[in-house]
């Protein structure tokens, strides 16, 4: 008893592939699942020596040295509440519980301050890399009390991914910090995944390529500056066919779901005022995608212009260049939100080093990151990641590429929602005038908002005339 | 004592004047506001036989006819709470208070169901059309318990707006009903604003029209489909000129700010699952206007097409349709985002008498709506807008031009963010295809969360294989 260093609850694939990681590290690894089978399962299908299994929650938790190290994989939301009730009366002071699902982080929040009540700690700790990550190497995002972080730090470290050396896990902050970082990763993923979703249909709608030789492109591209997980396993499913020789991806619905991580970044930018357009248009996407009988109504009703291949040469190399720049402003903002949330929560967050953790084990790593990583380096308090010379140097060079893209894509009627709002951020941040004058002026005009002046300090309100018959 | 027809908490510009809009319609009306000043101001400024002004809240709800009837016009969000409870020791069973502020409509259904515990009735109530709308006749949106609407109905039917001889104002719904209505017509108005505001850039930019020029254009849509309460006043502001003849919408500030009413509804929307893609813009917009010194540093740092004045003598009118289309879909966004939330919150929203309210004293009265009105009377479980003959007849006549000109202000440099999400939406939503197949294959491979095929029923996994080296 009390010999085991570190207890999972919560045994489905996620969770069983990161007690075989740590006992693989050398770590003991106590299981528990409130669903006997997958205990059973653990325990038979892949046993090692470094991981024992438990039937009884009591039991399970008397198996692990003090201070009790328990970490939840189980659903985020009420499981988790009910499951920290029915382990509490079991756990002494000082103990530390630890939430690897995708909480959503104000719910974090509250368990940290709750848990702290009571004498135990808690960690909120984003997970990214799904099960094979999980299995070799996830990227790990803890969130909690930084005093107690050695306790668990030895752990974490040696499971986690090592890019150049270094595990992709650092302490994020303080509370919800972890899981927050996580959400707005997960968001950004969307954003990544809808841009090359974009970039296919360019390639195959306007370009006319076939599925095998996007597949070809994305694979070079993978080569290059895009060089990420996303563009690399694009390439491999673009390349996959069902029995009959068809490209897979055309057997597939064209219905996309969502889990909500990418919904809650959205939403949360909205509430922090920072402009997250990109990822909110992918979330926008999955959304309209579901809406499948709706969709073939609407495009019997509503004509589409009829599309014509496109014969310029540097097609290709534009969509390329196009992607690029549409991710650097993704990232752009995705960055631009943890700077807010940093301020606004107190956090103070490391944004070079959240960027290095993505390198590895994450769906969103990437060669790219250590760009991101540079910039930071270069300038701790860059207020946008669009002012570091190299990201504000590839839209200059890819700006026209970006312009000449969308122009195509909307005469021939195919959607680039997420390319488009990359570029239209461009233009409104970086345009000079944005037209929020005429806007303060009507708001002045129908509310008596009052407006402030160029060349004035103050606010003001103007007795607005008729100048027409109405 | 208790002789008073309806009492009015909130005697600032809205409150008075919706008060003097009563009392001309021989209602009996007295006026309560915690800052006596108010008060004072209220009967010495504007007298009127039918007001009386109160200066000890007692007395003032002692006035009152049974059942009372009281009126908040105060500050949305704690305020209310804090009038409610003071006001409720000296009310009775039955006794009904409505609230005319902006609160947020969840606000409202906790308002409803803790006041109908204690027997008390509460009424959410839309009110649009700012100051002059109050005095004059505002657009009215009430919601709450049907049976007792009929002790409200005749004040509000009698104040509000006329279209064609019928009030502008009808029972909207059950609890926070009325409260949502107004939010996401704040929703619209924010969308209306934005293409409003675009259009001008457009013709500002690449138009090279002055702002007198645009001014008359302005003018002479608002003789035309068009025709509506923004684009008259916008016509009006751009006639404006400062004290040295420089128009005066130049000497404002390039930076608008937001109550937050445009917000909501962008997170509600995101909650319920609706794409307002147009509605967010503008809120984004917004936000983006507020970073006047990182817009001003972008600017500098991140080159710009050197724009061209379009030659082409169709351009007005291809950024009138333009216009007039984005405006359609702007619309059916936030009535798609009505029809979501009547079934999830069982309120059984009557599209038709919604745009039918709209057409007098709100911000966003229109001819147009008249289309919306017989759209839902052809069809009243229309899904979409879009799908009304109508629309898109006028969305295959017009998209062409708006193609153009997204183009156009593309190649220019001109930010167009709701223009391009107004066509975004028409080339997701009618394109046939949108690329969701390539995401499921996406988290199908990273995540195992298995997919769906188009010949056949239920849910996939694929082992997917790598096709290249990584």
């Amino acid at each position: 008893m009390e010999s085991i260093d570190i207890g999972i609850i919560g045994l489905s694939v996620m969770g069983s592939n990161l007690a075989l990681n740590m006992a693989d590290h050398g770590f003991s690894v106590a299981g528990y699942d409130f669903e006997s089978s997958f205990t059973t399962q653990f325990i038979t299908d892949k046993p090692h020596s470094g991981v024992q299994g438990f039937y009884d929650l009591q039991e399970f938790l008397h198996s692990l040295t003090k201070p009790r190290r328990v970490f939840l994989m189980i659903k985020a939301g009420k499981p988790v509440d009910t499951v920290i009730e029915q382990i509490l009366p079991f756990l002494s002071d000082g103990d530390i519980i630890m939430d690897g699902g995708n909480s959503f982080f104000k719910d974090t929040q509250r368990r940290f301050t709750y848990l702290s009540e009571k004498g135990i700690h808690y960690f909120g700790i984003g997970v990214s890399g799904g099960e094979k990550g999980a299995r070799s190497g996830p990227a790990l995002m803890p969130g909690g009390n930084i005093d107690i972080y050695e306790n668990i730090r030895p752990v974490f470290e040696a499971i986690a991914a090592k890019i150049e050396g270094q595990p992709c896990c650092f302490f994020i902050g303080s509370d919800g910090a972890g899981h927050y970082v996580k959400m707005v990763h997960n968001g950004i993923e969307y954003a990544d995944m809808q841009l090359i979703s974009e970039a296919y249909r360019l390639l195959k709608y306007i370009g006319g390529y076939t599925d095998l030789e996007i597949s070809k492109i994305f694979c070079q591209w993978n080569q290059g500056e895009l060089n990420s997980y996303l563009v690399g396993i694009t390439a491999d499913i673009l390349a996959e066919c069902d029995a009959d020789g068809t490209p897979l991806v055309e057997r597939i619905v064209d219905c996309a779901g969502q889990k909500g991580t990418g919904r809650w970044t959205s939403i949360e930018a909205l509430k922090q005022g920072v402009d997250v357009s990109i990822i909110t248009t992918a979330c926008n996407v999955r959304v309209l995608s579901n809406l499948m009988i709706d969709r073939s109504k609407a495009a019997e009703l509503i004509g589409h212009p009829i599309r014509e291949h496109c014969a310029d040469t540097n097609f290709v190399e534009q969509v390329r260049r196009s992607l690029y720049t549409a991710k650097i402003v993704a990232y752009a903002q995705g960055f631009s939100l943890y700077r807010s949330a940093s301020i606004h929560y107190g956090w103070h967050l490391d944004f070079c080093k959240i960027a290095a953790i993505f390198r590895g084990g994450c769906i969103i790593r990437a060669q790219f990151l250590n760009r991101i990583m540079t910039a930071y380096e270069r300038h701790p308090e860059l207020s946008n990641l669009l002012f570091d010379e190299f990201f504000y140097g590839k839209i200059n060079e890819n700006q026209a590429s970006l312009r000449d893209i969308i122009c195509l894509a909307v005469q021939n009627g195919v959607a680039v929602p997420a390319f488009s709002s990359a570029l239209q951020y461009v233009d409104g941040y970086c345009g000079g005038t944005i037209g929020a004058n005429l806007i303060q002026a009507q708001r002045d005009y129908f509310g008596a908002h009052t407006y402030q002046r160029v060349d004035k300090e103050g606010s003001f309100h103007h007795e607005w005339k008729e100048h027409y018959k109405k």
